[in-house]
């Protein structure tokens, strides 16, 4: 896979693409990663890559020239019969579509992807409609720029190309593909301080302690996410389980009174 | 503000803590930021810092030791009055309380942040139950670490703080403050390549403007982030835009048939 970023901050993304997964992912070969400085589009004496709002207000605007510049001297990737493949174009704003786990999958069975990052201005609309291919926004908050959001997009995709992780690395991560919460993890000491593992985990009944992990994942995922339950359809197992648990905290509630 | 990142891989953080925004905040001295090794703490001979899950199963689990030694070997930041502060110890995790514009405000009004970045691994459940205050997550996406998701609240909790962002650029971004998704921007050449900017927007007649922008955001909100939309009190003019806007997709879908 090749990933080009543009961006007026190329230096923000030397140490994220050169340490753990993905500098390993490069050092293999298994992707390249590339950042390209819009601002050699600029194409102006100043060197300005925005300009202010038509309409008057506050902010600043990225002009369309840098960025479809830029984006059209990248070099096309081939396929395996040498046809030249087009890039997936992804803007990253918080007016996109919210970023999830099946986007890192749909987006990591491509061989080329571009990610422009605008830095406080808005962007020209016309950079919207007729360059870019998908908008993505990593979650409801204001960030200073598209940079951080493109590692994290780049990262998740990244980590999901055939032979970046090992299989011992996989197993832990796959929190949002079963659809629940992990359970508690615990490991060694056995006792820290005054707090001891569940003596559940320690029995050694390896069918007890998938079930204790199934019912903790459900609870921990009805407490804290209930909206990831929305659509499931439940086992019979699970059924009981929150059956019981509706009854433990209407017991707790009668206590608390 | 004093913020204290604990990580294996410090080296993530170079560029983004020196670059824009989290540089400028910094260089002025309105944030601190440090990254701490925690593998310093890890206080056995070979350096270990994970260890296997009881109950077994695949991946690695961070031990408590590393972690309560790191956070507690912090020095404490003194209020006004010389009292020391105790500081929010946030976890970033998927199984966290997703992150949100609103708890970025609410943490921007604390003096001392930590956050704890796991890696690959899950973490001993004691850390959750008896270290940290917060457990955050950025989106349902899974990444490699928490790096990243520090880097994110770090960045949008920053960037409120006075003093760390001009008034000009803090008017673009306000993004989830209205509940609504920004309008579109345009900027010169009034034409590019085929594409024009709205005669509206060249009309200098800032009333009209006004109202094609409001406009614009609420129609855009209704088409890709409805959710945002649940709950609000929509204005007597809103819902006059809203009518029209069905009336419209009304009018396009009979002429597709």
């Amino acid at each position: 896979m090749k990933i080009d970023v543009l961006t007026l901050f190329p230096e923000m993304f030397e140490g994220v693409f050169s340490s753990s997964i993905l500098g390993k992912a490069r050092d293999k070969g298994i992707v390249e990663l590339n950042t390209v400085n819009f601002r050699n589009y600029a194409n102006n004496k100043h060197n300005t890559v925005d300009d202010y709002p038509y309409g008057g207000g506050g902010g600043m605007v990225l002009k369309p020239e840098p960025i479809f510049g830029a984006v059209e001297d990248l070099p096309f990737v081939a396929d395996a019969e040498g046809v030249p493949v087009k890039p997936r174009v992804i803007l990253l704003c918080p007016q996109g579509e919210t970023f999830t786990q099946k986007k890192a999958e749909e987006l990591s069975t491509e061989q080329h992807l571009v990610f422009i990052c605008g830095h406080y201005e808005g962007y020209d609309e016309r950079i919207r409609q007729y360059l870019v291919t998908d908008e993505l926004s990593v979650g409801d908050y204001v960030l200073t720029g598209g940079e951080l959001p493109a590692m994290v997009v780049i990262d998740s995709v990244v980590r999901l190309l055939p032979g970046v992780l090992g299989n011992e690395m996989s197993a832990v991560t796959d929190s949002f593909s079963t659809g629940l919460l992990e359970y508690p993890h615990y490991t060694r000491p056995a006792k820290f301080r005054d707090w001891e593992v569940p003596d559940m985990l320690l029995s050694g009944h390896h069918e007890n302690v998938r079930k204790w992990r199934a019912r903790e994942s459900l609870i921990r995922t009805l407490e804290r996410r209930p909206d990831l339950l929305e659509g499931r359809e439940f086992s019979k197992q699970e059924k009981a389980w929150l059956a019981e648990w509706e009854k433990e905290k209407a017991a707790k509630a009668k206590q608390a009174e």
